[in-house]
């Protein structure tokens, strides 16, 4: 290639599944010079670094930002902010960062606190691409592709940092939709977050009956599939529903009152109503699922 | 085959997934002589004739079960007590009933009101095995092949007659288990009917929202598992719901007390709690698939 990649250097914090398939999916579209990586085990570093995930292991954040086009920090939420308080006084002014949390508000009001003044050249994401699978091997190129990326710009960022960052997720292959960070979490909050404490809810209330072997031995495959997502890492979620808590709470709320509402009909023996609800349901799922196949 | 069948002439009613299915899997087998079809489409019927699930339609139920040695009711739970009580004055002493229902405290009160003194003949069943397909053309000789089935024997029930049934299933290569109905109703309850009404309930919440498209539009694969069986079929569920209401509305208010105890760890900022809970469902469901594997 003889042109200069359009993002020449990249660091990333976290070289796990998010922030590896990252740095892999510019390198796949050559369009990064160099990646730098962070990260707080260096297994995991080490790991990245054979597979041509990164080009160095970074040794000092101040010293990597600087220079930098474009970082990412792809850690856990609750990590990000002592990242960003120590990245904060070295960021050039060229350079943008951007995040892979999956939870917004309180990344934004992490980065207003701790990037100050710079909080312009933090342009928030959600990629919304997870996995089986985690850490540095798991990682791919392809991760991205059509997989949607949600922004969530703050008011202070300028057009010019939303687009390079915008760029980043597209050369990876995402389609980037942009959100408030208050509607992001109240969407997910929905349609995934509520889902997840549902179902853990529900393999919880029946693995602390004493005769849970009995329920257990006859549940068939409409369980295998509500209770997949019960099998997720459960301090990622721990941290996933406290950062969303506010959102979450009003979600469950709502979602409690309906489930008061099926009660009633049940009392009430009021099947009208019941097919009513779950026709609707039906309804629905099967056009968003005709929707996803398209 | 030199020797005779273990079941000469057995009658089914209702020749769709279930019924047919059972045919099927009693004449691969070879262990069947005749089976008579009754149902209330005839079209379903004439396909049933030709894919060889019955060798002939019925034409009077009475004058059928007379000299059946086997009858199969695998009709919606709603349909049974006509039927029952349409065969009973002219069951003969050698016939054996069972059903195909997936609630059973209501079925067998239908059966004590209807077959009366004859209820010793009726062996009620569930067999766990359902598909996305129904009707005759769904039917498989091996649906039931390492299957579970549920028989809820009555205190009526001889030991032969509930062996009878039992065997019936075997030949279709179903895995028998017993359990009392109220036993049975409880566990189907937990396991199978509160999913479905969660899974509806939760699509349903979304579906009515005047911006649900900007939901649906962000949700993925957790949604995806969590919600197919939102897609199942509204009219027979809300059958289910309602035959089997009172345990149903039992394992609701667990539910809900445990969806209690959920919104105050959120609330308190509790992650201890709710990362106890996630992990003891995540290690659950994890030893139960990985039993489901072996």
């Amino acid at each position: 290639m003889n042109s200069r990649p359009e993002f020449g250097k990249v660091v990333v914090f976290g070289v796990g599944l998010i922030g590896g398939s990252f740095a892999l999916g510019l390198k796949a579209a050559a369009q990064v010079g160099e990646v730098v990586g962070f990260g707080r085990s260096l297994v995991t570093l080490t790991e990245a670094l054979h597979l041509g995930i990164i080009d160095r292991v970074g040794a000092n954040p101040g010293q990597e930002v600087v220079d930098a086009d474009l970082v990412l920090i792809a850690t856990p939420v609750g990590q990000m902010p002592e990242i960003m308080s120590r990245i904060a006084p070295y960021l050039g002014p060229q350079t943008v960062v951007t995040d892979g949390g999956s939870t917004k508000a309180d990344v934004v009001a992490a980065a207003r606190e701790h990037f100050g003044a710079k909080v312009g050249q933090f342009v928030p994401a959600h990629p919304i691409a997870g996995a089986e699978n985690s850490g540095a091997a798991a990682a791919r190129a392809d991760l991205y592709r059509d997989k949607k990326v949600v922004l969530t710009p703050v008011s202070e960022n300028s057009a010019h940092n939303v687009a390079r960052v915008r760029r980043a997720w597209e050369l990876c292959g995402a389609q980037v939709h942009e959100l408030s960070s208050s509607e992001h979490d109240r969407v997910f909050a929905a349609v995934s977050h509520l889902p997840h404490l549902l179902s853990f809810a529900l393999v919880h209330d029946l693995a602390v009956r004493e005769n849970s072997e009995l329920f257990f031995s006859f549940a068939a495959s409409g369980f295998r599939d509500f209770t997949r997502i019960a099998a997720s890492h459960p301090e990622m979620w721990r941290d996933i529903c406290l950062a969303n808590r506010v959102a979450l709470v009003e979600e469950l709320d709502r979602y409690r009152a309906q489930l008061d509402e099926l009660r009633d009909a049940l009392q009430k023996d009021d099947g009208a109503a019941l097919e009513k609800t779950f026709d609707v349901a039906r309804t629905a799922r099967r056009a968003w699922a005709e929707g996803k196949a398209k």
